[in-house]
């Protein structure tokens, strides 16, 4: 192998790494790269490889260290895109060997831990570079660098991101498709309450009422959308370095009519995932939808339906028609399931993406600050259409950052080490420059507001 | 040690077991009884005994096998009012030593698993025969064996149970007072929804919802209840042999207004415990409830808290100030708490038995059943109130049944090996008659119904 030559090796071949081996791979030759593409489905690596003269596909068990530890002493850069408990794993194996590692997951606390033994080892542990969280930090330190650059001091931060169905494949009353993991959409939210601080005082949302407070948010050109706090924003505190801030808050961001028909699930029980159903293989959505309704003498199911509903959100009744639930023709046919994976079933049916159709991913900024004794705002908004059913706008937003970031490793134009995330200019400023050619834009305003 | 001389060994000597030794002990010496006592509180053992010749104090931790077994071996019974977790671990040495058991708590599954063993080594363990479970099995399988020696099929079946304050120490908007674990009230319900059968459909209610469907029940000379859902009633069908029946409910009794009220705080979300509130040891009563209110500018939080309230519920306000909710005076300082455990904090400073109060045990069956083409109603209902604050309602009726099992098993009397349930006529009636000497009485009506 030429000495030179740099060696990326990727750990995952997934959906979520299309964008990433296009991006790596068409660049591989200006750069003299070497790809290798692990993953347990050999097919699956070889379709993404396409027969490109840097690329080479693999086929073991990345989970395992024992197989992928010689791959890894042939790399100068590993890309974990496993499932995220594999990260820490992989990040021990990175650090005996040297290699730099990029993930695009969460950082946990024993990532976290590695930070010295990183450092010690010289090289670069980067975590939380995908689009929620990636693009979200990068966007936003962007704006709360420049305000305190201006010598402003930041009053409000509120940050929306979504993965949603594009304007010309949105065809349902719903105005939603499942362009990410089902399971995790339904059981958004769950496990802890949403936390947040607002005007200096602590909030609490219970799962039971996280799609009743909703802020509503308007995207220019893209019409409205509406925000359901996303679990807990209080760390983003000490992340983006607002330890003192009055107003933090992160949100999920879905179109009008989506969260309030979600919150029926939610209050019926039909969301919860800790117990399965009695006899859940002979439900049918009909009985299923009974099972949570109360028994009341001569009152037909649609009838108890609406009675739940109440007259103030009886408009949501037709998007649940529209899905069907009062439907008695056939069963689940699903034993030994919980409530959340039926409902599952039930909405994967009628909500899932066409081949022709097209997802979106929406990013919304908010920060209000004080300059001069002014208070002013500035908003900033990323709409993202994916291009087909392999290059989305959500494997485009998670996969080019990774992509950059691992470029920007190899050229040697990133300095800190040790186990981190992107927040320093050092990072964001050329990742968010180039993003811009891959039409992934933020729309910036900036003005007076009233207080 | 005389050979005719039986063993019984007590395995802690909380608060739940003074009842039990009590009973035991003032029939030690016409049975010719030892009453070995186990605890690691020497002086509450001590205190119990209350120098009796047939009682003995023993000081050691029951909880470890090895402290335990020497002392198993020299018994003819054990009784363990341990945690239920250790039950199973007992139930292992006594089934080796070849020793009756009896416990008060729900049988576990690895408890169930042991009915071979314990049916090889001809002993007996007993489970569920405290009062709830306990009393409620033997009273509702006198009534289902009733009427089935009649001929008649049931059709439905609900019971309810709860352990208030008495009538004359009931001095409070909320009509309760702890009489148990309030840790375990506060928690109550939560994990896994409530599952019952009415009318042939199956329900499920959700955490959220469980104290909005409430039944109203009457107790003659004791006046009006609530009933919210109790868990799972299903695996009711098997235990009570009752498997084809339409209507099957167990609900947890209250005094009206009670369950709106807790309604309010599982609402708002004060009931969890999965996580730990930023900063708790700063919250009074009025910041830990407002972080739970939404932020409103200009609304006080007495204001806010009306609003979440809705005008059909403004009643319930009153009950609320009465709590100290909106005081602000002094924080519950207590750091890394969990919303659930700041709340019972909250509770417990006013809803705490004063040294002169007495409990209420009440408990309610109505079985709807089909004779001679008829449909007709049995009721039955029972209420005890506690003698103090040591031999309360709560210890009388989950000792009192337990340490009659005892004496049927030292007597021969109970011939059924293995692991099992208070449901056969050779338990529950010598039980469920010697219970009247102590008050503890079904008040029975059997009457013609409308369908």
């Amino acid at each position: 192998m030429n000495k030179e030559k740099k060696t990326i090796l990727i750990l995952g071949a997934g959906l979520s790494s299309s964008s990433l081996i296009r991006y790596l791979l068409s660049n591989a030759i200006i750069y003299d790269w070497r790809i290798l593409v692990v993953d347990q489905d050999i097919e699956q690596v070889k379709k993404r490889i396409g027969g490109h003269p840097n690329g080479e596909a693999l086929s073991f068990n990345a989970m395992n260290s024992k197989e992928r530890r010689p791959c890894i002493s042939r790399a100068d850069l590993v890309i974990s895109m496993l499932p995220a408990k594999f990260h820490v794993e992989v990040a021990k194996d990175c650090i005996d060997l040297r290699v730099n590692l990029i993930t695009p997951s969460y950082i946990s606390k024993e990532m976290r831990e590695l930070h010295g033994e990183a450092e010690k080892a010289g090289i670069t542990i980067m975590n939380e570079i995908g689009v929620d969280p990636g693009i979200d930090h990068m966007s936003a330190m962007k704006i709360i660098d420049s305000i305190r650059s201006m010598g402003g001091t930041v009053k409000s931060f509120k940050s929306f991101c979504g993965g949603l169905i594009a304007p010309e494949s949105d065809n349902n009353p719903w105005h939603y498709k499942f362009t990410w993991n089902p399971r995790n959409v339904i059981l958004a939210g769950q496990g802890g309450a949403a936390s947040f601080i607002q005007h200096g005082e602590y909030k609490s949302i219970p799962y039971g009422r996280l799609f009743e407070r909703l802020d509503q948010i308007e995207v220019a050109g893209y019409g409205n959308f509406e925000g359901y706090p996303n679990r807990d924003s209080l760390v983003y505190r000490d992340t983006y370095g607002l330890q003192n801030i009055p107003t933090l808050y992160r949100g999920t961001l879905r179109r009008p009519n989506y969260c309030k028909g979600f919150s029926v699930f939610a209050e019926l029980g039909m969301t919860e995932d800790g117990y399965v159903m009695f006899e859940s293989e002979r439900l049918t959505p009909r009985s299923f939808l009974n099972t949570f309704l109360p028994y009341e003498k001569g009152l037909s199911i649609e009838e108890k339906f609406k009675k739940f509903l109440r007259q103030e959100r009886m408009y949501l009744y037709e998007q649940f028609e529209w899905l069907g639930i009062f439907e008695n023709d056939e069963s689940f046919g699903m034993a030994n399931s919980s409530p959340a994976q039926l409902l599952e079933k039930l909405l994967v049916r009628k909500l899932s993406l066409a081949p022709e159709d097209k997802d979106m991913l929406v990013m919304y900024h908010e920060v209000d600050y004080e300059l001069n004794g002014q208070m002013k705002r500035i908003t900033s908004s990323m709409v993202n259409i994916g291009e087909d059913q392999l290059y989305t706008a959500m494997s485009n937003t998670v996969g080019l950052p990774v992509a950059m970031c691992a470029k920007l490793l190899l050229l040697g134009k990133l300095q800190e080490k040790g186990v981190t995330l992107p927040i320093t200019r050092e990072i964001y400023e050329p990742i968010l420059d180039e993003l811009k050619t891959f039409n992934i834009n933020f729309q910036e305003a900036d003005y007076l507001i009233e207080v």
